[in-house]
């Protein structure tokens, strides 16, 4: 039995529905920059110490929402979760992020890949549960995964990459190779996306961190097309409620109306796209469809003295304009957020500054 | 007294004038890949040492000639010579990039930067001249210079960087010592652009390589401004003959339009951008004004076998179209180029394939 949503801000902003505020959510919330975060990464050893231990990862979702007046908690969690489910041993070093111990560059790794057994990922599953239950309807729960490409990408490189050598030279030698792999990390993501709901995710994201390193052609064949094969297989109701999904291309401003034909609720941008325009190309009138915007801030203006942090706050508000406020059409809506993770570097009290001016400018922008 | 030019294809596709073939050209042509430009650099010692020889740079910058049928040569050099002469002390480590002995983070070093006496940068002009002389003719002289932006990225940096967390938190807490920076930056890239006009040079480029980190609204504050101050400064005539410049930001696709008010002849487009859409948005059409467009093919398809590499030449130059052929006027023009600078891991032989069908196809393109 779970408890009634007491903030359904950011879920009806996911559906395009008028909201008293724009609800404000932030990628990778629960992260370093935050003492809470590091003392309990600290008892757990590792980071997937603590994405795989279920009181750990309950403890790390809910901290930022202790803290700051966030519309929406997300799983504690790695985009890289399905790949080391399917055996390529996912491990972070320190200050050098994710890397595998197997590589897929040639045609025997891809035959052998297949989508995991999900009772691998058992542990993402217990978690979404706990923190669901923990959150005690503070807040929806949304949950998440890496895009097949960007999983493709880590699983190919063996790592974070700055030219992307070894996964474009597999993908325009062979690109029949890297069309199966994508495959196989598109019916498994949708698997496990749907046994995230199952478990008491409320909303769905799909991260295509590395879609926007495509050549034009190549993101749409390789990344959308694949992303689209997600979206096809996901449920997008359960237990009564609508599961909004939100796809998150960093870099793929250029394609945002091919992107609006995905069959998703949100479109996430990153803070090169002026979210005024993106909502005249894709964003659809009261009345009419179109998707709602999720983003957009230079995570770095987190940096700046807090009278910066508002002034920039209220110019991505500006951009995006006035939402719509008509309680019976469906129409343009806006989640703030950032375009890209909080930086580790982040002081904590800016982040108060920043949720705290979306919450009451984007009041007085509806008045 | 200075040879006739042999092959006029480049500089006459920049002017936007029709030409028999497609002219073709690489970011980085003289570097890594070729196993004779390492044996110069193993005599030189360092990068530096290369750049500031006469007779290495000379050598360096005609290698590539003498393997390809390249209708352009560009100096041998950096983008980060002006803040080197500035005195911030500029090295090379191995693998790593640029690094500057000296970073620029407050009011005090800012103020102390003012543009450098160009007699420092008498090694770059020279080596112009003696490259213009070793060509006796055979293609046109780029010369080059970072942006404004892109040069104070790695002032205020020191280095490369993944989150531009220094030079932002710079740009966003303190506009106004952004701004100095980026005026003195402009105005010093100038002076250095027309210096090397005036030493052989015949056509420039700028390489705004860092804008596409920007986020929308600081692009043009930052960046679009201050290469257009540098524009309105450049001799675009000299001995005779038009000096056609060419813009290039990286990553810059979403704001193509707004960087075609640029006074420039040429703009540089990633891989990212679709070339049929760029020259609608921005090419003119013939007898219109407009930007010839140059780029855009992914480095990567270089690692590719020969037979996929003429597949994606096709491609490529069939998604900017048929050129115009009209002699009488000027129009929309391609300059076939990658979308960013070769990599070393590049085999030299694929290198002639893709030039050698850039010519070929874009004369049966014409036909």
């Amino acid at each position: 039995m779970t408890a009634k949503l007491e903030n359904d801000t950011f879920l009806r902003a996911c559906m395009r529905q008028a909201t008293e505020y724009t609800p404000v959510w932030l990628m990778r919330q629960a992260g370093r920059y935050l003492p809470e975060y590091c003392a309990t990464r600290a008892k757990a050893g590792s980071f997937m110490g603590l994405a795989t231990n279920v009181d750990f990862a309950t403890e790390v979702t809910l901290q930022p929402l202790e803290r700051y007046k966030l519309d929406a908690a997300i799983l504690f969690s790695d985009i890289l979760t399905v790949p080391d489910a399917m055996g390529l041993g996912l491990t972070f070093t320190q200050g050098e992020g994710p890397k595998f111990a197997k590589v897929i560059r040639d045609e025997a790794s891809v035959n052998e890949l297949h989508a995991p057994d999900l009772s691998k990922l058992r542990y993402v599953f217990d978690a979404v549960k706990s923190i669901r239950n923990a959150l005690q309807g503070r807040v929806p729960l949304i949950g998440f995964s890496g895009s097949p490409w960007t999983l493709a990408c880590y699983m190919v490189e063996g790592a974070g990459s700055d030219d992307y050598r070894h996964v474009k030279t597999l993908m325009y030698s062979r690109p029949d190779l890297m069309h199966k792999i994508l495959s196989v990390n598109a019916d498994a993501v949708a698997q496990y996306l749907n046994a995230q709901v199952h478990a008491g995710a409320q909303a769905l994201m799909i991260f295509d961190s590395w879609g926007g390193v495509l050549a034009d052609g190549a993101f749409q064949e390789f990344s959308l097309a694949y992303t689209a094969r997600v979206l096809s297989q996901i449920e997008r109701r359960y237990d009564g409620a609508d599961i909004p999904v939100i796809v998150f291309t960093k870099g793929g401003g250029l394609w945002l109306k091919q992107m609006a034909e995905l069959d998703c609720d949100v479109l996430g941008l990153d803070w090169t796209m002026n979210l005024g325009v993106a909502k005249e190309l894709v964003g659809g009138r009261a009345g009419e469809p179109g998707k709602a915007l999720q983003g957009n801030i230079d995570p770095n203006v987190l940096f700046s003295p807090p009278a910066q942090i508002v002034r920039e706050v209220h110019r991505v508000l500006d951009s995006f304009g006035a939402p719509h406020v008509d309680k019976t059409l469906k129409g343009p809506t806006h989640i703030f957020n950032l375009g890209h993770g909080i930086s580790q570097y982040t002081p904590p009290e800016h982040v108060s500054t920043l949720i705290d001016t979306v919450h009451a400018y984007s009041k007085v922008l509806r008045a």
